[in-house]
């Protein structure tokens, strides 16, 4: 039997307050696994998926994954076939990067099984073409932290310059998930093409600032610094809950509860796992006031980024 | 004979790139001199300007030292009088801070005479509303670096919150003053209320990454930090050396080369005096080709900001 190699890309929070587009930070246990093995028609093909619902396109011309794949395969001039299988072991439409997920293992599993060498800074950009292939747009907050770990900052995105920083290692990040459905490309129309100067200087600041708070893990000031005037404002109104879980979250001990990418999920930082768990059921305490089923999840920032599995 | 006060607040650097109206740093030498002594007649005076070529007003409603002193008395409810002598001990219009350096002195003295006990923190918001007489508007970058010393972002406006960062210690900065008058209220005019969000994200990015370069003393990360998309390209234009000056900078070994506030002086890091001589004059060459004399100047960070002098 020839080798399979099978990978894990963790789910990521995007955002993070006034970092849309350019900040985001891997999580723990929730992701994507992925199988490679090759086959003998040389073609590319996606062979089953678990955990899905059957909400995934089988199409690899659709399929974030097999997008990925596709873009590296084109760099690299191969033509090997691969079955591809995914077992999703995280909700779709989340807000918690589950198609960055499945790109990034995608990409990295076949960087594995060819013994291609390129770095994870490298393979970013193949991931970003497969996420496109589900958000519509090409961006990396979502991709990078997946790919590499730990939290990140995409300084540019031409040319693309990915940063990674260091945070609190005593951080815990407290997730609530509340079942409703919100597409990034219906979230991303809400955003407008222009902004107020104001506006952009007061993210800026707030950008700058949370970079300072996170290398100092003075709490205070990534408290202060984690507010987002340009998307977040318009996509609280997706998500009825909103107000509550941050009140709640808040009240709890919370340094500041911001929307996961583009929702429905959000999150909170901490700086123990007790205050962690409070926060967490707070949160989905007021979910259940609004009648919304929630899932929650505490996590560390997960440093490694995507890994092959032994 | 009744005592006097005599202080000394340094020039400073504001902007750096992607930190339009949110950074600034003070540097050594240049700046404001203000000495004030009591008068019986109980009223605010401005007794003698030197160094100012007779440019700068009497008029205690216009002079941003005694605008700052009366926001100052105001606050405290006090209406002791004084006289006010102002050194001017740099060049005004060249973009490196002069009306903040006179407001930042004149309040301080104050400060300093009345045994008030304001922290330099609470002091600075008194020195921005006389700065705001003389550049139109209320911004803190360049205030609060001369107030404070060292390296600050102004997170936010409203409130106000100034952070001050760390920095490569081995920073020397070349500084070119083109004998050209810009002012300042002319130059924020040119900048739009409303910017394309892309451009906004790019220097969000910068902005970020330039604090991670700073805090890390990573030179090659805060020179691609050091870009500003939304004043300085407007501004270029004002200054007819400006392509020839940042291109002579960069050949000579500067990290990058940016306008320092709203100009016409630019600014260059690099990692050694020596350095930093030979970037002085391939820019003062740069004026010369174009027939434009100058003045350059050399320091570093300026640590201490606002002091009396004994």
């Amino acid at each position: 039997m020839e080798k399979s190699i099978k990978v894990f890309a963790p789910a990521s929070i995007s955002n993070v307050g006034p970092g849309f587009d350019l900040m985001g930070f891997a999580i723990n246990n929730l992701g994507d696994e992925i199988i490679v093995r090759p086959n003998s028609q040389k073609k590319l093909r996606i062979t089953k998926i678990t955990g899905d619902k059957k909400t995934l396109p089988l199409d690899i011309n659709k399929n974030t994954a097999t997008v990925g794949i596709l873009s590296l395969l084109n760099y690299i001039k191969t033509e090997t076939g691969f079955d591809i299988q995914i077992n999703k072991k995280m909700g779709i439409g989340s807000g918690l990067g589950s198609s960055a997920a499945s790109a990034v293992a995608a990409v990295f599993a076949i960087n594995q099984y060819l013994e291609l060498k390129l770095s994870k800074d490298e393979l970013v950009k193949f991931a970003m073409v497969g996420e496109k292939a589900a958000s519509g747009s090409f961006h990396a907050d979502n991709v990078a932290p997946s790919m590499l770990g730990g939290f990140v900052l995409i300084r540019s995105y031409d040319p693309l310059d990915i940063i990674k920083i260091d945070y609190p290692k005593s951080f815990f990040c407290s997730i609530i998930y509340p079942q409703i459905s919100i597409k990034t490309a219906e979230a991303r129309k809400l955003i407008s093409k222009n902004i107020a100067l104001r506006k952009s200087l007061n993210q800026t600041g707030n950008a700058a600032s949370l970079m300072i708070g996170l290398m100092n893990a003075d709490y205070n000031l990534i408290g202060r610094s984690m507010v987002d005037e340009i998307a977040e404002p318009k996509r609280a109104s997706l998500i009825p809950c909103y107000d509550r879980i941050r009140t709640n979250a808040l009240i709890s001990g919370a340094i500041n509860c911001n929307i996961s990418g583009s929702g429905p999920s959000l999150f909170s930082f901490t700086g123990s796992k007790k205050s962690a768990s409070s926060i967490c059921e707070s949160m989905v305490l007021a979910c259940e006031e609004k009648s919304i089923k929630s899932e929650s999840y505490i996590s560390k920032i997960n440093s490694k980024g995507v890994i092959e599995l032994s």
